[in-house]
Parts: C-alpha cells; structure tokens; sequence
C-alpha cells in the first residue's frame, strides 16, 4: 500500500513571534533575541511535534533605518541564523535545519563552506534559503551606495548556486578511505578541483569539507519575481512563499511546478511551503481575543510605519491614527498591493489605525484565526487543492503561538492521516521526501573559453 | 593578599592531533572531522579541567595543492571553525571559543555579525583569532590569481579590525530597555551608527547583534612579522605564537609587550600565549615511546612533503629517503630556517628521512616529551622567565595526548599554584583577566573628508 501523501511542515522562527507586537505578550520573552535558551526550547517542541525543519530568515543589516518606529519592535537586533542554528545542531537529532543567506553579501565558497560544515554537524539536517536581499540599507553595509538592480543580483545568483554546488560535489561519497595501515587517508581520483571561471567569480575549489549524510544541504528559495520562479525551477528543492488566498496559492503551485519539466526535473522533487500565520483557539472567540492581544500592543508609531511601507514608502507620521488615510503621493512602491489597500481604506472608512491593524498581524502572509479544527481544515483544502506540499508554520509570538499550533493543529491533522506521528528518517532529504543528490563531477571550465 | 600570577592554558584542537599522522594513531578517531562528537568529548574534557579557552586554526580552502602527500593526511577537510565552535557553545557553560578567520576573505559585516552571535550564544566566551592568510591556494578561491602583498594585506587588516571593532560599538550596554508598557524596546540614544567610509571599506551599520556579557569577543592575532606585531600592539588582547626555544620566547614576549605603552595600553592587557606541543609520559621512556608511535606513522610521501615546504618549496619526491640530502637550488622561502636546517643534515650526517621526523612533530613550535614534571618544569621556566603569560596547548593526538596533559601536568602545575583549581568568572576575559571593554561611540567620519 502505497503511503497517502502527508504534510510538510516548517517551524519559522521569528525570534519572538511573527507579529510585530509579539514581544509584548504577556507570556512572551522580550530577551527571545539574545537568548540561546529560548531558542533551544522552541527546537525540541518542534522536535518533539516531528516538524520537518527550523527555518530562519535573515537581514545582513538592520533594515529599517527610522529609529521612531524601529525603536519600538525587538527587529534591531538578533543572532545571526548560521551560527544560531550551528549551536541548535547540538542540542537537537532530527529536525532539519533551514538557514537564510543571501547570494548578494557572501563570498561562494564561504557560504559552501558553512552550509557544508552545518550539514555534517547536524548528521545531513541542513538547508539553505536562497535570497538575493532587496534593501538598500543591507547594501551599505557591504561597500555600495545602493543595492544592485533585480536582474543583476539574480545573474549573480544564478551563478553562485552554480558555484556552491560545484563545490558541495568536490569530494565523492566514498573519496575518504581512512585506511590506517596503509596511509591513505582519501583516494585521489575521488576529488574533483573546479576550476570555475565565470563572470562574477572565479573559484578554484576544491571544498574542504566531506559530503554529508544527505549528500549535500537542501536548497531553497523564496523569491516569487518571475527571475525567481525560474531559479527555483532550476535549482530549488523547496520554496518558503507567501501566498495570502487560496487562489494565489493555486496559482503560484501551478506555475512553478510547470516550469520543472523544462529542467528535466520531477515536479514531486520540489516541496512548496507557503507561510501560515495561525492563531489557535479552543473557540473561535478565544482565538480572537488571543489576537486582540497582540494586535492592540501595536504601537502607533509601528502601526504608521508599516502601513506607510506597504503603502510604498508614505511618511504617514504626524497624521491622526483614528482618522481618515489622507490623499498620498504617487510613489515607487508596489502598486497593486497599495492600489488594493488604498481602495479598501475608502469602501470601508477604515482608519488609518484600523488600516494597519488589518495589515499588521501576518503581514501578506496567510492568516488563519479559528479553532485547531477550522485551522487544519483550511490547511487541507489547500493541501489537497493544488495549493501546498506543507505549510511554513509562522506562530503569531513564541513559544505560546507554537505551543497551541502543536497542543491543537497537528493532533488534527494527525487524526485525518495528513502528517507524520514521528519522523521515518534523520535527514532533512528524507524528512521532505527529497532524493540523496547523487556526485556529480563537476565539469573544470578551460580557462580560455571562460574568459 | 594578592593573588599570585597564574597561567592560561588554551586547548588549540587540530581536528586529530597535531602529529601529522594523529589519525593513525592506535586510539584515534580517523573519522574525527566529520564527527561532531569527537569535538563535544573534547570540549568538555578541557572545560572539566578549566582551560581558558578552545582555540581553533582556519584554512579558507585546501592550502596543500601536491594530492599525493594530501591524500596521506587527514588535512583537507573538516569543519569551519566558527559553525562548529557555535555547535559547541551549545553543550559547554563556561571555556572560551576562540576561531582563526582571516581578513583577506571575508567581509567585515559578516565576520562582526557571526562573532558578535557566538559571543552571546555562548554568554560571553568569544575570541576572533585574526589573521591575514598567506595561501596562494586560499586566494585562488576568493576571484583571485594570486594572493595580496604583505604590506597590503595588513592594510586591510588594520582598517578591517577597526570596522569590526566600530561594528562592536553599534549599541550601549544598556540600550535594550525592553519595555513592555510603553512599547520602547530600545533608547535611540544609545543606538550608534558607524558610518565607516575608509580605503578598503564603505560601511554603514548598526551591527544587527548586541554585545555579550563580556562586551565584544577577545581579539586574538598569531601573526609575528613587524606588522603582525605592530598590529597586535594595537588591538589584540591575546597572541597564539609559535617560538621553539627560550630565547626566542623572551624576546618576542619583550618586543610585543614593549609596543604596547605606545597606544597607551597596559602590557597586562595582552596575553601572549606560545604553542606548546607536549607528549607526556610517565617515564621519559614511555613520553619516548609515545612519540614514536606517531614518528613511525608519517608516510615518506608526507615527510618528503613537510621538509620540502621547510626547505623553501624544494621537490624532493623521487628521492631516496634513507639517503642523505641533495643539493637544493636556492628558492624564494624563508632563508634562515632553511639555511639552519641544510646545516644541520650535513653537520650530523642525517639522512632524508631522519631530517623530516626531527620537524615533523611540532612543525616549528615547542616541542616538550618528557615526564608531567619535567614538563611542568619548561613551562614554569618559560612563564616566570618572561617568555609566555600562557600556553596553546597542541596535543600531538586527540583524544589521547590532550588526556595525557590534563591527568599529568595540569595537576603538576596546580601544585605549584600555577594554574587554577576551577573557574573563577564566565567570561573569556574573566578567564584571561583582560578588562570588559567599555561602550566606545564610533566617531562617524565626514564623508567628504574620508573620500
């Protein structure tokens, strides 16, 4: 008998919760950013409920540079996702373990390298999201005025995947002998130099670091611009996105596993995980007063600024937050989003605070709020529909948001067969259903033809 | 009463053993660079015995280009310093966490942020071991042909360090206030932003971690050249160096030392700690012996390869190792060694073979092989002889030799009131009795006056 197709589930952790007032909760830690203890609690709940991968975002900078509204969210600061998840490594035997880095701010063969190194440690529970990072601040931080152009920073991306995993085959599965008595440590022929030469790096290789349990680390993106689609479809194994309706869900699935065949590649060998923002009642009242919790900590000065984001960069600051949005200026911003935004403001005579509340919580993420079983429901249908391989389970604030998730959701989902009891396998590939990448020898470049 | 001077005692952990044929070791782990482990037994050994700290050498790529010898060593790979010491933050509460990364491949954003992450990961045991690397093969990973000049590298150097230690100041101590009630999670006032715009580098800022317990992590250099000094004058707070004998000792611990008034530092300030590669037994014979477990074990391919690279890069494969020394042509290597080392095959008639095993073993650090007393002996010499305020000690094997030292010569030197029964602080500066660094301001540089 065949196994009926289950769940993949991630656990995103944003510090201390996805909603931007999550640090206020009266259950919450306000330290969850500089605190390894946190961190360590919330990796074996997630364990414990058999997830398949931690997954953390990451900024090579702080991104926002006003210091009003910054100043009241807990996003400053936070450790940094390779070195965090290195230490969860330790203290943790199955989950998979799913960092951000962007291909914009790394050297290739650092990043290899670490990636490599992360994946031996955890016994092949590694991966890497793939970004190309879009914020002029994080750019400054590495020696530029402004971030590179869209097309450009995925030309560069595009050949830095392919240098990370020239450099994650550079040594055959079985390369190191270890012979004692004969002095062999690794059999010569079984190491594979390089030699890329191409048009944003040059990198001679080999990698000094052996090939892990699964091969190599997981591969995965994020990006859904059309340069990003096509990445992924190249190279990506699994895609953390945010899709808010079912349509859209339907929609992005539907394209993106079309474009595999064009790469040779099994629709089935990339999981699609868009991100849910669950809030978990035992009723649906409950589940609404745990919201109003944290969406009536938003701060004014937060509210304004991230309504002023979404809006394309307004300064709505000064401006009455129990009146009326006021006329704005055309900006540069994304326009259907804030097109859709400014329409509903007036159908409705929202205010601007009621305007950044309806767009706070999630955040164009998908936002479900509702008993396990209203949750688990909605899950299904996306699951079943054409939506989803799994979901990337964002909890509203941490570890409360998490705790209700697996008290309620997973039992749920558990009853009606959609996800694991416990975890078949130990490495991230087997968690998700992936193939062990077989070496592939990787092609050295003549040095003349490349240059 | 004050309390009397003691040593600092860094475990530098070579994967193996520092004997180049460690993984062929009776007892050792062939396996040992893949094996998370093998590094946690080790920690935990030298935390129970209260070393300062873990010391960690890095490689940006595989510097041995020759694959015959390579594939004789277990030297090519293993797992990236700052990741595994991460992972060891983890399962350890109280030794320090120093890695080697180099300036010349990294970044300095990056480099301040993931220190800056294990130094609050680990709750303030963090050391960044600096170096400049001299690898042509590094290089050539990095979009380079050949590596920079020394004069340039240490340029970047100074300007990197500074970067990283600006980065360091991004936030006060006590700027996080997190306050729930009024929503203010951190005062703007103590926010600081560096604005670095130098030669080598355009940096914006904040670092997006705060500081740790004990501030910002140690910086530690290894690097003995004019510039090395001069730099470590500047801005180090411990050195790991390599000087065989006493005399050498004594001087550079004067030389470095009397640099420091300059910058108006305490000599205090720098810990200046000399590798130190002991092979213990309890009868000089059996020390002997030990050692010759491993001096049997290095394979001609390795040992032709080891005295080649002493001898200035000379090939002497195809050469009959139990035969004496051809004629070198001159090569561009460092000429005092090399001269000294010709001398002494001559001199003492040794063949090939007898020439590589007397450098072998500690490859220009101090080697002791003797009794736990005898050793004890050396090293208190050299610490009230004005040659060292500690020592990295460099086990020739792992797990056993690092054994071997704890269960003989640490209680030997506690005996002697040279070493310290338990940790008294939780901090790497607490453990090597540097001050906590307080908050300094980056001074923002005008742009116009730094372009």
């Amino acid at each position: 008998m065949a196994t009926p197709r289950q769940m993949k589930l991630g656990a995103f952790l944003m510090t201390d919760g996805h909603h931007v007032a999550a640090w206020r909760h009266p259950d919450g830690r306000p330290d969850a950013n500089v605190s390894l203890d946190h961190f360590v609690r919330l990796a074996r709940l997630a364990e414990a409920a058999a997830f398949d991968a931690l997954f953390l975002a990451d900024s090579s900078g702080v991104r926002d540079t006003a210091v009003a509204s910054l100043s009241h969210t807990s996003r400053a600061v936070g450790f940094e996702p390779l070195t965090l998840l290195s230490a969860l490594s330790a203290v943790t035997e199955r989950i998979g373990l799913v960092a951000t880095a962007s291909t914009s701010f790394n050297e290739p063969y650092n990043l290899a390298r670490k990636f490599a190194s992360l994946d031996l440690l955890s016994g092949g529970r590694a991966g890497w999201n793939l970004v190309t990072s879009s914020s002029e601040a994080e750019a400054q931080n590495f020696n530029a005025e402004r971030h590179a152009a869209h097309a450009d920073r995925y030309d560069r991306a595009r050949e830095f995947a392919e240098v990370v995993s020239g450099l994650w085959n550079s040594w055959e599965d079985d390369a190191f002998v270890r012979d004692r008595d004969s002095g062999l440590f690794f059999d010569p022929g079984k190491l594979h130099v390089l030699h890329h030469h191409g048009r944003h790096f040059r990198v001679r290789g080999p990698l000094n670091v052996a090939r892990s349990a699964q091969g190599h680390p997981v591969i995965v993106q994020a990006g859904s611009s059309e340069a990003g689609r096509e990445l992924a479809a190249a190279t990506a194994e699994a895609i953390f996105t945010a899709q808010a309706t079912l349509e859209e869900a339907q929609a992005f699935y539907a394209d993106v596993k079309g474009r595999l065949a064009r790469y040779g590649r099994d629709p089935d060998h990339l999981k699609i995980m868009p991100g849910v923002f669950p809030v978990v009642g035992r009723t649906e009242e409950e589940a609404q007063e745990k919201f109003a919790i944290l969406q009536e900590r938003i701060h004014p000065v937060v509210g304004l600024s991230l309504l002023g984001t979404t809006l394309g960069g307004a300064d709505l600051s000064g401006h009455d937050v129990d009146g009326p949005l006021p006329d704005l200026p055309e900006t540069n911003g994304p326009k259907s989003r804030q097109k859709l935004l400014i329409e509903r403001a007036r159908r409705d005579a929202l205010t601007i605070r009621e305007l950044y509340l309806a767009i706070a919580g999630a955040r164009g993420h998908w936002q479900v709020v509702g008993t396990a079983s209203q949750i688990a429901d909605q899950l299904e249908e996306r699951f079943r529909g054409g939506g989803a391989d799994g979901f990337n389970v964002m909890a509203p604030h941490l570890p409360g948001g998490l705790e209700d998730f697996i008290a309620g959701v997973v039992p749920e989902l558990r009853r009606r067969g959609l996800f694991r009891d416990a975890y078949e396998g130990r490495t991230l590939r087997e968690h998700l259903g992936l193939p062990r990448p077989a070496h592939r020898a990787p092609r050295p470049q003549p040095r003349a033809a490349a240059e």
